[in-house]
């Protein structure tokens, strides 16, 4: 299969470029009989949605999604899902400048490459905004896993270098950054502040964590659960770096020390993030992507125009200052396609 | 499709356990007319094999590959390859106590929780020896790439906290850990000495360089070929942190710092790690991976039996004292799984 | 994966209800560059829509397409190509009757049995209307295999039990059953005028015809081209057989009858329907599907409902008569959708 | 993926050449707990061995399989299970003549054309000794589906035109045909014995009854389980038409006469041969396929050589008349196969 299509049994197929008509997604698998309404992926598409402070854009992005098949009287009918959103405010002709150089950082290099042939108006296929579609094909597998009592949940532990001290949950609520820690929220505010007024960028890192999974979950040896959610978390235009529990820290440490020893009550540790030789332990499943920054700065920048001859850029338009927070739809989109899969995947196979 | 094969158009299925009758790989799509030996795969079978210093188990694993099908005179025949190794020297016996208990860090738990049942005799499908296979499998895929010029080559430079310091290439072969800094190479051997005595583990970290690669291979949106990578190799069972280029410090880094910027010559920098937007740039495509200690330690451990009564236990036999360097050619295997793959599906869907 | 989507390199995945908002259809893998307007779709679309004759329905059934993603200055991007047909007329409460029920022949008593839960809607997903958006989809497969000089034609060689005598490839464009025999036409319209009086439905045989298909396409063992045409268009919800070349005449056949023989100017016949161990050799490709008559007839039928009552049941509304000539269009999608995807396939695994 | 692996959940891969040192056959997917041992599969394989009279071939296949991994304790364990089945008696020298030469209604031209070289060795994986890894594969899907009460049984309604009349069950057990009508059974021995004396072979047509299937299996649109059944069959080597229920004859039907209606008791009869809009209704499953004659004839046949010259060619050894009955547990296993992957899909999507 080429490449749009995520899934084996819950399965995401996504379309839509940047500034073309739509963007969509299909799900196919989705089990029947699940109560599902347009709420249920607005919601999650609003938390996508660009906010009003140093970190958002101040473009105009109102994705509102249409249910167009798939669901009858308020429950999934087993046969597949088509969502759609329709694009607004595409002002094209405000990319022509790009449609002959390469700006880097951006996919415009490679998807010359590859195709021959690119659709340059905002990015087309590469642009972030494609996320939209994955996150409310995530919102329909969210609602799903809910269901099970599986809640997954992404906040910020460290932007632009900043890192988490303290963990305080209500926090995740008050800050539009989600991070769990107020006073590095406010730090990373006037990093990002600072950031905009240079014209540059920052990345970061966001922790994924999910309750209540079962134990049993992934399909060894090459479809094990940290595998294919390192694949799915790997897959966002953004991320460079993918951990699972301890993560790098687990290079560092002894095996006396990284081992999870188990007693009655459960694991005592969870340096494994909840996976074990690639299937659900039980333990909160515990994941984490470092973001790089936004590639579209306002600086000038050396580039390369399609004959090769080099260009000096600077790259229009208002953009955000960091893909955090609305990267964190995002991550839980991915996450939530990955274990509703896997979910369906162990009731097929499970010993009767 | 169940998880024990991997790849789209160049396909490998593996097949076995530890203490069974034989471990096995089929590669199905690989082109015909390629010149394939049992030479060819046996040299990267016996890079796998356990070395004679500390980090090696005393463990003997004659590995010999044998070739029963898709090869005729020498030439690859565009049917299936079936690769076969035969396992020797297995004590199930010395496995017993392991019938009704979960070593920690191992996949016993979860196996059982999975599947109901387990094959206990050394890990079953769950041991390290089932990368065997993937070495087998992979080597076909290195000799695919190698003709058209892709090498991937992958090294330590992390061992029990110790890193790298300079680069020298030639070092690769002369110290057994495959690290191309001898000072750190001499310091890496006695912290697994030291170790060893403590009957403990130690954890590092491999990176992974594939040059001659060419623009253009990658799926958008999921199947990039960075999500692919990260994928695969976090699918090897020591594996808890995959990065991709600058990685995790692309997230400290500004936009104007990350980007790679680009001249008539080229990238001027290879932060993207040879892909962007999901696909090959063209530049080397760099990879890291963090590896956890081995879980098997010569140490009593806390842990339960199946009916979650609490369990003191003390792992048997001899144990490699860390994956370095054994993995190497493991990582290896993945990479090049993963771009045979996407050179033959770019091949399908390219321009003409 | 679930069924709503075919192929493994140009991959048609389909949405839609019959009386819900809209059907579509999203190909990814089709190859950039191709020159694809609405036109090329379009077209497919109305030689399904219904005629005015005997045969036809008369419902009014205005099926538009729209292009939403993956084309861009009149050329495919390599992405995925989305389109869409909006629902009109969809008059749902004529269907409410049938709630509770289970038409003969329909899918309602499946699907329910299956799902647990139906959009009874003019059949929903079940519906015949569904392959609008395999037509669609085709129509793309078309255009692709056209610029290779792959040309796909259906007719009808037999109706209501009147088969064809004589070929007369200009009689196809002469009447509204795409028969090519003009005398056998005119009987065939006289039996479904007859049925239709008679308030019952009729059968029908349609042969595929492809020319200009290269030798080499299929992938044994499993994915034979044969099998994978026997299953696409035992797949259309009307087929009840599937032939390929001597179909099942070849079993009253001795071998010496049989075989094709070979001289220099190649096949001397085509037994094989241009198909042999699975493999095309670049002879024409001969199939014939046997279509059953439409279930929906307008005479009283014993049936049960959803409580396995007794009832007796009319169908409401105005129907075909047959599926010929509207089936022909589907029946050359889904063949075309075969061949653009063995095609593909064959680009990549070939010997260079 | 390539062709030689078939099902999404139930996965059966397949390799090995008819003169090579093996067949083997790969189990992804089998649920665990399974009872299995070499005796489930071994009884099938013989089932396909060549028999003593008037149709067998006089070579020896003594087909003895070996389970390599997957199953411990008498039981499967969830993981891959790997079968071999040793070829012998392999005279590679005797199949020299052919390495040049295309035999007519054989894979030798196609195969050629299509991977541009060819393991000419008896057929090498175009050869219907493949099928044996099949049987191997469908008899561990057998088992798993006799666990829930599906029994699936295929038997001779045809053979060198000679059709069966009467349906007596006991008579399969009598005569080598797996034929149900003892007068039918003894013309066809004659009609056997005739066409070998003539050097010449015969074709014929099996019938799959399947009973005990459970109603919802199927995944419609694409994945039907009658598109499945045809595609799966059709992908038998031998195999020229297939029929699911009235077959042909629904064409030539009217609705009324076809339409199967329904009472509190059930179908009242069963044109649908057990599916409706490509889901089982739970009654019986019914398929035919039509077997071509063996293109091995003992005469002298036109057909040219890889350069294209002419050439007449006789084909050498001893070889079946008909691939009746040998072809019996073959359209049992393909049809195995089906239904197994289809009873975990549904598992997988059931409304809960």
């Amino acid at each position: 299969m080429p490449g749009n299509s995520r899934g084996k049994l819950f399965v995401l197929t996504t379309w839509g470029e940047s500034h073309g008509e739509a963007l969509g997604a299909v799900i196919d698998g989705c089990p029947p009989g699940l109560e599902l309404g347009i709420k249920d992926i607005q919601e999650e598409l609003d938390r996508r949605s660009p906010g009003k402070g140093a970190g958002g854009t101040s473009r105009v992005e109102e994705d509102q999604v249409e249910i167009l098949s798939g669901v009858f009287e308020g429950k999934t009918t087993g046969t597949p899902i088509s969502l759609i959103i329709r694009n607004k405010d595409q002002k094209s002709a405000d990319y022509d400048y790009l449609a002959d150089v390469y700006r880097p950082g951006h996919g415009d290099f490679t998807y010359d490459r590859k195709y021959g042939i690119r659709d340059h108006r905002g990015g087309g296929r590469a642009s972030g905004r494609e996320t939209a579609a994955r996150v409310a094909g995530g919102a329909v597998a969210k609602k799903l896993l809910l269901g099970e009592g599986i809640i997954i949940r992404a906040f910020t532990i460290e932007l632009g270098g900043i890192g988490i001290v303290g963990f305080d949950e209500a926090a995740l609520e008050e800050n539009r950054l989600c991070c769990p820690d107020r006073e590095a929220a406010k730090k990373m505010e006037e990093a990002l502040a600072s950031a905009r007024a240079e014209g540059d960028t920052l990345g970061g890192v966001v922790e994924i964590n999910v309750s209540g999974c079962p134990s049993g979950l992934g399909e060894p040896v090459f479809d094990r659960i940290d595998a294919d959610l390192a694949g799915s978390l790997m897959g966002i235009g953004t991320v460079k770096a993918v951990e699972i529990g301890a993560g790098l820290m687990a290079a560092r440490m002894k095996g006396s020390e990284s081992n999870d020893s188990m007693g009655p009550e459960g694991f005592r540790t969870n340096n494994a993030g909840g996976v074990i030789a690639g299937i659900t332990t039980g333990a909160d499943i515990v994941a984490r992507v470092a973001c790089k920054p936004i590639p579209s700065i306002a600086r000038p920048q050396d580039t390369v125009d399609r004959r090769g001859e080099p260009v000096t850029i600077t790259v229009k338009g208002r953009h955000d200052v960091c893909v955090i927070p609305r990267i964190i739809p995002v991550c839980e989109a991915m996450t939530a396609l990955v274990l509703a899969d896997h979910l369906l995947m162990q009731r097929a196979i499970k010993r009767r």
